[in-house]
């Protein structure tokens, strides 16, 4: 087999060649070593000794900017510091700044519905397993266009199938790392049972969580029922949404809200199940391995708590920060 | 914050500001969307989207190459395929010629004494956690200088340290992915008690393996003792050691060889203990959690278990592949 092999210039003089067709959603990117913001996604690359690229060793979290405004930015970028602090990972320096970084790469990227993704790597220095070998963190934040899932999605609700992947050990329960193949497995394994979304038990038989989401419930009394944070990630937008629920307490549509170990039969008596999850919302749940949930159709705690979400992220300025 | 915004033409002028020192043992790579190789370090990139950075969904393997002749390449290319399949990823169409592709990479990197890193990740096409998203599983192939460690540690031993990072569930302990947090987590927790590598043990107290070595003992009746692989990764360098090992059987250097369940006092009675791997060879164990090892030097297990792997590097044709 004879391959090329590029000078510098010509593999400048290549690039073009690597444009793909779901490069129209990128829309900018800020490395720490770049010391600036580029927007062309053939330049949005990550170097090859990362150990967030072989290893997986770094930590991430993604927040949305909505008509210019972040959501939930302060409690994202706490769990992601919560993220860093659990693998003994410093933050790099820049990140100091990462607000206005943010703001900057945002205006670059020049939409005001998007998506923001931010990384902390281990860093580049060699192949090995040792984060001592890195010479220093590295931030990336990426900026792509916030597509919404079709709004049919909400009115009919979504097939979820329990998936046989297991839950991760406590120990990264709490880390939004970037070893996440358990949780592409989930996805995958959901997608290959023909359902929307996968959801996973612990070794107890307990609920645990979605691929990239938590999980809801409405007990048959009207009590709205979370699996507990041992094993499932603190998602933002579930503690938005227990926020939120209060408010349904009040008003007499839920009795209660309850945080507790969740088993089938239990689960199986519900009469809502949805799932939530920072560009899913809260997105219902019609059927679950095969069995109608409640009606077969979205219900009224899934559409209240959706609404109240989305009111939330127009017009909470408590938890929106303007970034243009 | 003020931050540039980098042209296409701009970045391309910047690139030798992103050149460091460890680049030098860089040597280079080939990926998929290139079609070639490339041997300037700052050219290699994986893009921002694969899987592989964002999820570490991808798998991997190593081998060495010594003296032009990579050593056990079909025992790591065949482990790598069961990696692959074990995670439902689908190989891509250029990994059918991977056998020229290292050849022609190892060429084009002009040394003869190099590792040679392989990843096979899901592939980019967008952020989400779903592997579904992705266009099409890549391939790459890193080439890098090999130091080999100093031989005074052959000849003193080190220094191992028991970590509390938990072990893998046996669903991934046959998968070398790039999901490899785990491992990185124990050798920074043994390289922060100060010692040299770091081991874990399971759940129910057995000795399982080192980040990225596989561990054996001497008991002191002489019979060489191994982990089962029910929660650790089938080394290929243990492999080729249970097959040298055996002329120390017929030798009487030994009495057997047995894969079996470690509890520490067991472990704790072994005359000697060593760490295995495809960089490290054979590696003695002088000290462990601060209990000095049989006499606190290298044994003659070690010493001639490493003779008979260097030997076989050298000179076994059976599992040589000349690349050069």
């Amino acid at each position: 087999m004879q391959l090329p092999v590029f000078t510098t210039a010509e593999f400048k003089a290549r690039l073009d060649d690597f444009r793909r067709p779901w490069h129209e959603n990128y829309l900018s990117m800020y490395a720490t070593p770049w010391g600036g913001i580029v927007t062309d996604p053939v330049l949005m690359t990550v170097p090859v000794d990362d150990h967030l690229v072989h290893r997986g060793d770094g930590v991430f979290d993604v927040f949305l900017c909505l008509n210019g405004k972040a959501y939930s930015l302060e409690a994202h970028l706490a769990r992601l510091e919560r993220s860093a602090a659990r693998i003994g990972l410093w933050l790099p320096e820049d990140y100091a700044e990462a607000r206005s970084i943010f703001r900057a790469v945002a205006r670059a990227g020049g939409e005001r519905d998007v998506c923001i993704r931010t990384m902390v790597s281990r860093g580049p220095g060699g192949f090995s397993a040792d984060p001592y070998e890195c010479a220093a963190s590295q931030l990336y934040v990426i900026v792509f266009r916030y597509v919404p899932r079709p709004a049919e999605r909400y009115e009919e609700g979504v097939v979820l199938s329990s998936v046989t992947v297991p839950v991760k050990p406590s120990y990264f329960a709490q880390v939004k790392s970037c070893d996440y193949l358990l949780n592409a497995l989930v996805k995958k394994e959901a997608a290959d049972a023909g359902a929307d979304f996968g959801v996973t038990w612990d070794e107890q038989g307990f609920l645990a969580e979605g691929a990239t989401e938590n999980i809801l419930l409405v007990s048959p009394e009207g009590e709205l029922l979370i699996p507990t944070f041992d094993r499932t990630l603190r998602g933002t937008t579930l503690m938005r949404l227990m926020v939120l629920a209060e408010d349904l307490v009040r008003e007499g549509v839920l009795i209660g809200i309850r945080q507790t170990q969740i088993d089938r039969s239990w689960a199986e008596s519900c009469v809502e199940v949805m799932l939530c999850g920072t560009t899913l919302h809260v997105m219902p749940v019609r059927e679950w391995d095969g069995r109608k949930v409640g009606e077969g159709k979205p219900g009224p705690v899934a559409r209240r708590l959706r609404q109240a979400l989305l009111e939330d992220m127009r017009s909470n300025d408590a938890v929106l920060t303007p970034l243009f």
